[in-house]
């Protein structure tokens, strides 16, 4: 678990897009950012006060955040003076870059000297235990996806911010990288070894009240042969009580592999649901969530008014508008 | 890649289960071991000539196998002294225990001073790639199971040798330690990491010639919830071109999970051949494998005859007679 709340890092980011997990922290979590700190020449600005480090310490802030992506997902040399100084002031260090914190041999000396924790988010930091299948209390929602990266994070968070707007229990459980720097906590997923996968997405998502709801962040698709099997262990780990079918309607093939189409919402749907139930056989397809960023706002309401029409569940995008109806149809259940 | 031919190591084996990897690569590939070693209080016996490790080397022995589980899979320090000999002497050694070799320090430290090298084939030694899903030249065949350890590595290895017997062009491709014990080769999978498990399944089972197939052995089960997204990593990396159905009749629940049945094998069929045909449209289902061991003779070939009849396929107990048929079935593709 990263100590909340955080100083987001932008560092040097040349554009809005390399600063794409800080925004992700300011949007989903602003109390677990103080502010923001910006290098010269940093071009990114995620609404954020800009702070020292010692502003943002005196603001409260615990840990600095890598908030920003390299090209290649390096960490950068010019950001290490600064890493020194929070480490040295007293902030822990995370990071969901691909090359690790732990592999800096200076950060690590420098961590270990003053005693704080440098936190590599990409890599498990749990040993998790083999699944065992057994019936968890609490309920569970998670969003499976026709493709990849058809906006299967971004509905889980904005279903918990409309749960948490009805005043309903819930928590985001977050599976991959971004996820867990926004919330400070999770199961990077795709690091995992395979024995261990659906074990630890039992690990997130324990036993919980009866009238709680995790909201179980997606990886992968059960259509997208290389990461099919993540898909699998998170249906059966997470034995969801409701799915939510993601689609992206502009995709001309399955992400990276140019050879496979997108399957419909409706084979998804006979696909994805018989594999739920060997987990949890009440589980039920409670919704549907359309990323229409690449059509127009009558040619998305169209496309999702003949998507619910056709399959019968409500259908919306949560980014041009929210998932309360999404979360209507889970408190309905 | 580990070399061969071996000396099998049966240490202090209390009993003949205890050396069960050893005699599944005498059973299998007789031609990899030149001998045993079993040392004062081994009541283990696979039937090949006990050997030193000079007479196994004189004989061309490479690598000193491990070939006995310990209770709770650790490195006997009884041991010891012969692993310390076999280093000195010039042989590798291979292990597929639970505690790895790389972890004995005086291990590492004496295959060091002798140039020798240390298999652990529990553990990936190769960096996979992500699985691109590019169709391969060459065939290939899966068994996949009602529920985990229901004979889909002994159907893969009788498969493997009826091909043989009738000289087609077949390769055994293992995806666990007793079957990369067996082979010298192959890829661990439930200790791959998430990502990588489709990608390493393609590297096992790379293009061939067209009338050549890959028996890859199965691993888990897809009705199996702790190791679900193993099975479909196989089914999706594999890109089988045939699926056979595997089943232990007597199973009274799914392994190690009181609270699940097992599917029926027109369930699996139904729930496995469109997953299949996901990553290969071709994909036939061509035959069933029935683990009758616990099962009397009669009862044994009525159960296989109903099954056979009833799903249209030929059905077969490896152990009680070959996999002839399968074979049969699929030359007949």
């Amino acid at each position: 678990m990263i100590q909340t709340p955080y100083l987001l890092f932008l560092g040097d980011a040349p554009d809005q897009l390399a600063a794409k997990v800080a925004q992700g922290i300011k949007d989903w979590r602003p109390d677990n950012a103080v502010g923001q700190f910006r290098m010269p020449g940093c071009t990114a600005d995620v609404g954020l006060t800009d702070m020292t480090l010692a502003e943002a310490q005196a603001a409260g802030a615990r840990t600095l955040v890598i908030g920003v992506a390299n090209r290649g997902g390096a960490i950068s040399q010019a950001w290490k003076k600064i890493l020194f100084e929070a480490l040295e002031s007293g902030y822990d260090i995370a990071s969901g870059l691909h090359s690790l914190l732990r592999d800096e041999g200076d950060l690590v000396a420098a961590a270990e000297q003053h005693g704080r924790a440098l936190h590599d988010v990409r890599v498990p930091s749990v040993d998790y235990p083999i699944a065992n299948g057994k019936k968890r209390s609490g309920r569970r929602v998670l969003a499976v996806g026709t493709d990849c990266s058809v906006g299967k994070m971004y509905t889980a968070l904005a279903l918990d911010a409309s749960m948490r707007g009805k005043e309903l229990k819930s928590t985001f459980r977050a599976t991959g990288q971004t996820g867990i720097l926004i919330t400070g906590d999770g199961v990077p997923l795709d690091a995992v070894v395979a024995d261990f996968m659906a074990g630890s997405v039992e690990y997130l998502a324990p036993d919980n009240d009866d009238d709680h709801w995790d909201i179980i962040e997606g990886q992968g698709s059960l259509f997208h042969v290389s990461y099919s099997g993540v898909t699998m262990a998170l249906m059966h780990g997470g034995q969801p009580d409701a799915l939510i079918l993601s689609h992206e309607p502009t995709r001309v093939h399955m992400r990276g592999l140019p050879d496979y189409a997108l399957p419909g919402l409706a084979t998804l749907r006979d696909t994805a649901l018989p594999l739920a139930r060997i987990a949890n056989p009440a589980c039920q397809v409670v919704g549907i969530s359309i990323n229409t960023q690449h059509l127009g706002e009558d040619e998305a309401m169209s496309y999702m008014a003949k998507v619910e029409a056709e399959l019968g569940l409500p259908t919306v995008d949560p980014f041009r508008t929210n998932a309360n109806r999404l979360a209507d149809a889970l408190t309905a259940l």
